[in-house]
């Protein structure tokens, strides 16, 4: 029977102090979160005008005016108020905090009596609200305000927006249901933000809304149609009859394969595996392991970003998975981290861990320049100045970060997602505290406080100092990575049999923890060669460069003009070059021999081109585009 | 001084008897050109209606009614005639020269008064002639009526058409030039009709208004802008402001790389180099050879194929030719061989031929389906089912030939080109006889009666047999690839010394031809690897295969699943197979052989796939897409 054999923990039992992910913590607080602020507030010179905190002012009747920004803008304020609140327990900040409170404030005040929360519908649309629930984001909006309510009841304890949005919920609750008005979301998130509410109040009527939106969603594919049918207008013009899209298109015990925009996709995953495990439907289960299969097997980019396509921002075809044109959503990513750890928490393996840490390490953190100031929606494993950006087809793959963005969706997700690692890290079983994620730090639970000591990912050493707190014994069961190499754990300085204590890639250690104990993980990370499915037309006579979690990749700066004209011979020597402090932040970089092919000039020959050997120069892929605008390539050709 | 020094032969006097061009022609005159007149007439059901011939019976006053179509809807039946023209010189048939009189009486009372000649804007705009040069075609229109004309005249004697178009090109020749209005075409083709008009009548005012069109583009970059505002309304909402679109960027002089819509481009450089020698023009043949070279040394594919995009049917960058996305529209390789022709009759050299040779072979004739009942517009060197006219990016690129278009330039385009060949084989000169291609049949000139044997392109040997027919001595000029090998000529049977009688490529047989002569040309036409210029993203790589002028390519019906997955090793053996009659209307298949990839089934893995022996089949490129659905590579991965 499906169930969580884990649970989350508590961000405020985490303590992150780690060389890689503590200056990206850092950044995220002291540049990310400062700065959304100032854009929500409209006091940032020169970039688009947000208005988010001024519609709410508006809503709450504090000021006069008209709504300005996206129908889902009050979700730009949510998910900055979800990382004030993670930010808060990393880093307490009590002009943060009481700035926070004052925002919280005015969301009370722009609640309606009836509980209902939207500023857009409020300030302009009054007597059109939830009349158009496929183009019209009040689900959404409400969803991101349920998790900002529950992570700022955790990391504070302060429950006034927990209450504002159990109101909304409440408000929902009334209008949709099995017996009441069958209304699904046109973009999913609601099922998100009720489980999350669900699990810090207790209430399960937030669980039976959710598991409505989720066992409604498809039952009827023309539900967006006969909508717009019915209500007469439009928003923005989509086309209800795209079932696929919204992932409308089947009932979703029922669907297959990961389709539609992929956003959507991941955030329905997310709430749909929890809830499986909460109310232990095993088809529901069944569908969340069939479409994890189906995207990480056939329509997963090897840096974790998903979506081929910018039309629709989505899924396209098995295998199709173009380097130069694909989309790869920063948020996208981060939701298939959101359902990693869903699965995780029901089935601890390698299989869902390896790629949460693939998704974190390459395709997320790639969407923030290392300044914190740019970012990246769009995640490509290619690009070529002149064309990327540029031409028809490629438009939409930017070869640059831009800043701040007028649809605000991936920078405040990547600000959440990065301020609540220790979530990801860690989840905690009745008998078993496992360790997903290599970061350094500190966690203290009832059972045990752990020290963690690592320089992961640039080196595959990891050691737990654990002390423990209860007489009983309990395991710490530790993620060994699928492409680990020869993998050592001692305990107390012995080496303990890998063979009877790893299940699904977790190591297990049993023990009684009251005398303390070191666990120390050990592992190779030589450059892994990795090549692709034959079937990815685009990978062909490729090999992409891989050491632990991190895909590395090739830039114009380091290689030279043409990247398109190297060739990484098979044989070749590779080499690890030493930690580098001063280049990106501080990488390790590879080295390649490899060879530069050299034509005489024409654009067709019978000459073969002339081989010069040269020696590459490989960066971790979320490094790239931080040294200006120059190519870049993740696949690279092959001889051999 | 640029001069022609060769000039076009009659059609008259040309018959050709090829095992492989007479089938295609055959091909034209029994199913395109009668199905395209039955389209025009719209007397086929199911197809979209094209109105074309009602259009001028309405503006004759012949019917009542509304015009239909495209506002260049009469060029569909300027293309015809002409194309009727051509096949009348092949293929004398009083009933089809009797139905193209009649339409040419009713072009004739379609025209007005004061000889203007427009079918939509007599019916349905009668008051905004001449107001949208940018947008609405009346001087393309015109052009190609013009070449319809001439074309009509010199087949048949009779010059009905050609004096309506006297008439029309004064109409035009009164109201723009020099000291009267500046206007300019928005898509060039009045440039080569009034030219074609100049070379059959020989009065100099025709050729003067060319000249004027030609100086006038570009002068004033903001002259489409400006007719916009003055006017008032848009047709299609073009944006005067993309200047390059329609070459008038810069004056034409001044213009050093090929840009814009790549049909508007080629014929417009056909009707420069035209003039150029006409006048005798340095500065704008200068320009001719400048756009040349950047067109075929960066901006052509290996098939001929030109423009790399399908954002306004265009060029895009150098070396920028994507095989999946471009566009290699069949019309733009049609003016590309009508501009190598202007320029060979300038400088007979192969530097021109060959490429008006491999634009022929390869990525025209791969516009017509085998049955000359299905088109390709878009003519791409790799389809992959699923992906290829689905997916955004690459909608426009169908997998297979469809039925004629709504929009029909292409399939008309080649009729016209390909019932007219003899114009392309040869030029005469003062004391040469010029042979630029390599086409079976009988030459009948002034100078000499020459007959041509050959089994090109399947074979590299071609007999010329010349009976003269003057006392003097002159020449007889044969191009000779530069991709030939051991070339051999024989004059009677004694072999000639070739370095000192080939010049540009040309071999230069002089002597008295009243005794006649017999010239056997030879050359061995082995498979060539052709490897891309490594600044050609695309090709990265790969290789592809030549024979004589044919690029050669794979399909997933002959070679499995997956051409991706397969290699051609450097060293590996070809064969060329025996000519199959019976395959795709007879060709002579390649055999390769090849390793097929064979991966374990991950999408990722560090295991190198496997490589497993295979022979593989090529095909002749412009025999492509003849067997249903099925995936299509020019350029394979390779092994070296």
């Amino acid at each position: 029977m499906v169930r969580k054999i884990a649970k989350e923990i508590s961000l405020n039992n985490v303590k992150i102090e780690d060389g890689f992910w503590s200056q990206i913590q850092k950044t995220v607080i002291d540049t990310v979160i400062p700065y959304q602020e100032k854009i929500l507030k409209d006091q940032v010179s020169g970039a688009a005008k947000s208005h988010a905190i001024a519609n709410f002012r508006i809503a709450a009747g504090l000021e006069g005016g008209e709504f300005y920004g996206m129908v889902f803008q009050d979700s730009d304020v949510a998910k900055w108020l979800e990382a004030v609140a993670y930010s808060l327990a990393i880093n307490p900040d009590e002009e943060l905090e009481r700035r926070a409170d004052d925002i919280i404030e005015i969301i009370g005040k722009a609640q309606q009596e009836d509980g209902y929360l939207n500023t857009y519908f409020t300030i302009k649309e009054p007597d059109r609200r939830w009349e158009n629930l496929h183009e019209c984001h009040e689900l959404y909006c409400a969803g991101h305000m349920m998790e900002a309510a529950v992570a700022y009841y955790q990391a504070t304890g302060k429950d006034k927006l927990l209450h504002i949005m159990e109101r909304m919920a409440d408000h929902i609750g009334n209008r949709f249901g099995p017996d009441k008005e069958k209304g699904i979301p046109g973009h999913q998130e609601i099922e998100i933000g009720l489980m999350r509410l669900y699990h810090a109040t207790g209430k399960e009527k937030y669980r039976d809304l959710a598991q409505f939106f989720v066992d409604e969603r498809g039952k009827n594919p023309n539900y967006f149609a006969e909508e717009k049918k019915k209500r007469g207008w439009s928003h923005f013009g989509l086309d209800p009859k795209d079932t696929k899209y919204s992932q409308c298109h089947l009932p979703v015990r029922e669907q297959k394969k990961a389709e539609g925009h992929s956003v959507r996709a991941v955030y329905m995953y997310t709430a749909m595996a929890d809830l499986a495990a909460e109310i232990k439907d095993q088809s529901l289960y069944d569908a969340c392991v069939r479409l994890w299969n189906n995207m990480v097997n056939k329509r997963m980019y090897i840096t974790g970003a998903i979506g081929s396509t910018p039309a629709g921002e989505g899924f396209t075809i098995d295998y199709d998975l173009p380097n130069d044109t694909g989309y790869g959503e920063t948020c996208a990513s981060i939701g298939l981290i959101f359902f990693a750890k869903q699965m995780l928490d029901i089935n601890p393996s390698n299989y869902y861990g390896d790629i949460m840490e693939r998704a974190l390490y390459n395709g997320v953190i790639s969407g923030m320049g290392l300044d914190g100031q740019h970012f990246f929606y769009v995640n490509p494993l290619e690009v070529n100045p002149g064309i990327s950006g540029e031409l028809f087809g490629y438009r939409h793959v930017l070869p640059q970060r831009p800043k701040w963005h007028a649809c605000a969706c991936c920078p405040p997700n990547l600000a959440r997602l990065l301020t609540s690692l220790g979530k990801y890290a860690w989840s905690e079983g009745e008998d078993t505290i496992y360790s997903h994620l290599f970061i350094g730090g500190e966690l203290s639970l009832e059972k045990a406080d752990i020290k963690i000591e690592t320089n992961y990912p640039w080196e595959g050493r990891i050691v737990y100092k654990v002390s423990g707190k209860v007489k009983d014994e309990f395991q710490i069961a530790i993620r060994i990575p699928a492409w680990a190499k020869n993998t050592s754990i001692r305990l107390n300085g012995e080496e303990i049999r890998l063979s009877s204590s790893i299940k699904d890639g977790y190591a297990y250690i049993k023990k009684g923890w009251d005398k303390n104990g070191v666990i120390e993980v050990t592992f190779d990370m030589p450059v892994r060669r990795i090549y692709s499915n034959t079937k990815v037309g685009a990978n062909a006579g490729c090999v992409a460069l891989m050491r632990g979690p991190l895909v590395y990749c090739f830039e114009g700066i380091d290689n030279g003009d043409e990247l398109q004209s190297l060739r990484i011979p098979r044989k070749g020597q590779i080499r690890i070059l030493p930690y580098d402090r001063d280049l990106l932040k501080g990488i390790v970089p590879i080295e390649v021999e490899g060879i530069k092919l050299i034509g005489e000039g024409s654009l067709y020959s019978e000459i073969p081109p002339e081989e010069k050997p040269v020696i590459l120069k490989a960066i971790p892929y979320y490094a790239w585009g931080n040294r200006g605008l120059n190519q870049m390539r993740v696949w690279m050709l092959e001889k051999w």
